[in-house]
């Protein structure tokens, strides 16, 4: 397998724990090559890694399309120019998410019947395969059309990565039945309804999410983007209070707090579990190879998961995948 | 103070858990008045509360539109009718949202200088008073300037529900910048930014709403509806989660799960806690009277809060508050 290109710049703690996940994932046999400044060997241990050189890095907050023209020698655009010219099968970052975006698509091309990329993200449910969400964030604004379109690659995300027979498709909506929601929403449950090759069950809602009763959930990238981020707010939010009830809870004479730190474990094991970098980081569907996006604030670990999800797409040929089933019949 | 009008046909679970839930309140001092068919009393034990009779029940998944304008005999109509001709202080309801509010907006009228009521739902926060969310249902698509009129009432209903001396208003959307969201965002971002009488602290993202960074978040009745049902889904998701993890783990030679029973209470005091019937019902902001709306899967209790809630409510005539807000200066 060609190496996963690593964007050793991107994100909160780059590149310490960049590296440090990608010496994670190399000693896992997953083949690498970082892509980060000609010192990066002089700032962190990067081992026997091998390194592509780029001069420059777009900032977190740096607007992605005006970054992604004005630095031709950053990381992000060296990246996705190596999984274009064939010296990397994949490439990942938890930088800049829109110039991560913008890179990939304007250096590797948009697959053909895709009118725009969307990202994919898993949802862990308890008990059964993830939920794939898409859009969750590429497009704030989407057509009905774009929305058949995502539920078609999200399909193909679901049976390649999950293993999901019939990915079952829901349009995340305010309501069952179909006159609920929103004009978008009306467009595209009709449109959904007529389209080939996915299995659309009808409108779903946020609760259905996080349930075993739908495969793949398509949305505008802006519900996407508020609800998984929501999601983490939650989750942290329920964690504090989970910790405090319990450390409040008296068992007969003992106090459950002197179980905390038994407990903690146990805890962490769920909040991982909810984590979305912990499946493996989301990924950019609809362009012309695999794009990764890890979360921001990814730590070592996250970083070689995202890696492994990485290396998965590009041994199914991921790309290649999403389209074939986006060719017209 | 005048009764509260309980609509005990509306709900999953009416009319038997809707009017213990009133018997409750009604034991605690809030004055009652159940609306229902004239033989409520032979169906469920109402006690000796007062009922103001309606031939006729808007089902739960009945148009909401046109439940109202057939159904006139109907309990929710009723409910709102009694408001109206000031015989009853609020009115609240398990019941069809859209036709609760329907009926509240018909018989009650909007208030001056709102374009459309939105639905205000109190979200629980750590520590902290809840953050108020609107819109959650009421409007699927909206114009940029009743955002702001929802930040307004939003306003006001922290204040006077939750002591908030300045609530904090933030724009839900997908990055902090101004300039992140779709068309809708960006144009609201400029006229929260201008209008007078609120606190705009500018966008904020899903994991801020429980936090205590925002104290009222304005979004479309889109998103907020979707928001609210993935909160109820991941708060059902994770306890699941919790449980197992808490089962599977081991303490010296103790499973944990023996600790079950002694941890139950203390996930369930959670669950409360993160439940939003549990905090007192949404608000149906804009219209000339208080109309609760409770959860539809409500029991005795859920209602019997929303019923103090909507005494509250009626106490701090928060209409009239809110009509106050909204003058133009």
């Amino acid at each position: 397998m060609l190496p996963i290109a690593v964007d050793a710049m991107g994100g909160d703690r780059s590149p310490g724990e960049i590296v440090e996940g990608a010496k994670l994932a190399a000693a896992a046999g997953i083949p690498i090559v970082l892509v980060g400044p000609p010192d990066l060997a002089g700032r962190v241990d990067i081992g026997d890694l091998p390194l592509i050189t780029a001069s420059e890095v777009i900032a977190m907050d740096e607007d992605p399309a005006g970054g992604v023209r004005r630095k031709k020698d950053s990381t992000l655009v060296r990246a996705a120019e190596a999984v274009r010219d064939g010296t990397a099968s994949a490439m990942i970052s938890a930088g800049n998410t829109g110039a991560t975006m913008a890179s990939a698509l304007l250096r590797m091309g948009r697959i053909k019947g895709v009118s725009r990329p969307g990202i994919a993200t898993p949802i862990p449910v308890l008990g059964s395969t993830p939920t794939i969400l898409l859009d969750c964030g590429a497009n704030a604004e989407v057509q009905p059309e774009w929305l058949v379109q995502f539920a078609q690659m999200g399909s193909v995300f679901s049976h390649q990565r999950f293993g999901v027979a019939v990915p079952r498709v829901g349009l995340l909506s305010i309501g069952e039945e179909p006159y609920k929601g929103d004009t978008l929403r009306k467009e595209a449950y009709d449109l959904l309804g007529e389209a080939q090759g996915i299995e659309f069950i009808g409108n779903i809602e946020g609760r259905d999410l996080m349930t075993d009763g739908v495969d793949v959930a398509v949305t505008d990238g802006f519900t996407g983007n508020v609800v998984l981020k929501t999601c983490e707010g939650i989750a942290e939010g329920l964690f504090g209070m989970v910790r405090q009830e319990i450390e409040a809870a008296v068992v007969g004479e003992v106090a459950l707090a002197r179980l905390g730190a038994a407990l903690a474990p146990a805890l962490q094991s769920v909040a991982r579990r909810i984590d979305y970098t912990e499946v493996g980081g989301a990924l950019l569907a609809g362009v012309h190879g695999s794009a990764v996006i890890a979360h921001g604030r990814s730590d070592a670990a996250a970083i070689a998961n995202a890696i492994r999800a990485a290396a998965r797409f590009a041994e199914q040929k991921l790309p290649d995948q999403l389209a074939a089933a986006m060719k017209p019949a």
